[in-house]
């Protein structure tokens, strides 16, 4: 199934299940209100919000609205955890190599895997709202699950059963302010500024076979100003899959449910099929001609991030927001 | 005021007020049912609950109840945004001393903050979980502040006035697992379980000239097993005032409602008063004696934090835990 939160003016939001086209959505105040509240008890709510999935689909709801009436927010648009993985070492590997870093063998059997703000992840359609160019803002196409309640020391294999639902995300950094950050050595902070979300997270179930030992077998497109950036595949060179993930979050803790895991930039070796951010497009012509020659974002310009089924038709809905200059308040 | 959160079978408890000396409750469903649902609308909320908390300190509450009758919860079970930060530079630079590292004189004008898991804080007399003691099981006092929303960009001292409730903390650190997760600069994560909170917040106001410009000005009390390791007095050798960390935490984005910001560990110039975690204390004997000789905390260890005001009543109630094996479910 499909579902997604609109603007109710509340912090949350309000949960709605969407039909697979992405043309129709119905409140289910009844079962749940929020996103938080489903996930919170997934074993009540699921089998309840599949019946109106499969009604919905069947154009048995007769209260349904079209979607694109409404205001899309991020489907969870407050959570309580949000760990963003560094899953394609392909990736991390390149970025290295474009300034003379050699990767640590470790960095192919320890994930790395940084905490994020998880108090205000925005809507597919709204501003990247960031005070200075200068920061480098760039963006990054990510594949996000959202999981129930994980018990402290789970194994990779068990981590599977506890993702819920998937989505893609673009988590915005400022490249220029990661260096400095990163020397410190705790971590992202000012230069993880936002997050967006795709209109809506599906269950596992809904991908069919493209979704495989927790990994996601898709292209994922990535277009800017309306030029493509790259479309590599999220279930090649993966380095580390979703229960991986998961296991290594909660190697020490539990999580609790509605805990949002991030895949980190999707590559591909040799990035035969393009980029999932401008970093990593740099890069390559940092090692190909000595110097990168594409700019950061700048304000207006505009990011599109999306993944089809083999169709053609769009899974998770169109992530498409413009850079905008913040006015500080 | 002083706020709690009560067990009620649900994940982020029944917000109540609490009385002055910490011995009475009472629910105020009519104004608030959460900590979060208080902060999210603290205009509102702050005058209701401010009212109830005179009362209650009249005897003027029929329906209060004793606060040792019922399970106390982190006041804020559940945050949305948790970010420590590192504001005692002069425990930074003696950690870094023992092992001959030199502190990069950045580090006295840029804060050290880290992003950590705030969807599970624990309250102040639950276990401290852990699977494996050979992880380095170590406590760290710390102070802590709860905010409305905070824009981006703000100053420090506009910031000062985003500080609606105070506490104290015990942010539990793996140490043995911190030196490959710095190394890999994505900050820290499974060295980082659980973070554990007083029995209750306060409002600013009550804690009077005790709290001036962004810093509180009482010793902070750790006692291991019975042994008191320190008290060193918070409002010296902050290097970093709370307006400033929320500055920093604030620079590119800004900060939702409920959003909780930790002082660092506890630390005063030459330990003169003892220390706020057994890492400074290891550090000490480092320094001194060639070699560490206190170790780390064990099963059945006992820890105990608090705050207590001129007369010598505590202020945010008593943090009392014990460390216990976690066994894998």
């Amino acid at each position: 199934m499909k579902l997604a939160s609109i603007d109710n003016n509340t912090r949350d939001g309000q949960l709605v299940v969407v039909n697979k086209e992405l043309t129709k959505a119905v409140k289910v105040t009844e079962i749940a209100v929020t996103m938080q509240a489903a996930i919170d008890n997934w074993n009540e709510t699921e089998c309840k919000l599949q019946t109106v999935y499969e009604n919905l689909n069947a154009g048995k709801i007769t209260n349904s609205f079209d979607l694109s009436s409404v205001r899309i927010l991020a489907p969870i648009p407050r959570a309580y955890h949000w760990a963003d993985g560094s899953a394609y070492v392909t990736h991390v590997e390149l970025v290295r190599k474009a300034r003379n870093a050699d990767l640590p063998e470790s960095f192919w059997t320890d994930p790395l895997m940084y905490m994020g703000a998880s108090d205000a992840f925005i809507g597919a359609n709204d501003d990247i709202e960031i005070e200075n160019e200068d920061w480098g803002i760039d963006f990054e196409s990510e594949i996000a699950v959202i999981t129930n309640d994980v018990p402290a020391g789970t194994t990779a294999e068990k981590a599977l059963s506890h993702i819920k639902l998937i989505t893609i995300i673009n988590d915005v950094s400022l490249r220029n302010l990661i260096p400095n950050e990163l020397s410190k050595q705790f971590g992202f902070y000012q230069s993880k500024p936002w997050t967006s979300f795709a209109p809506v997270v599906v269950t596992p179930d809904e991908l069919g076979d493209f979704w495989t030992k927790g990994k996601l077998h898709l292209p994922l497109y990535s277009t800017l100003n309306g030029k493509c950036i790259g479309s590599p595949n999220a279930g090649i060179d993966m380095t580390f899959d979703f229960g991986q993930l998961i296991a290594h979050a909660a190697k020490t803790r539990s999580l609790m449910a509605g805990t949002v895991i991030g895949s980190g930039t999707v590559a591909n070796e040799g990035s035969i099929n393009g980029s999932s951010c401008l970093a990593e497009v740099r890069c390559l012509e940092i090692i190909k001609e000595g110097q990168a020659i594409t700019p950061f974002m700048r304000f207006g310009d505009q990011i599109e991030i999306e993944m089809k089924d083999e169709e053609g038709n769009s899974i998770f809905g169109k992530i498409n927001q413009k850079v905008k200059k913040y006015i500080k308040k």
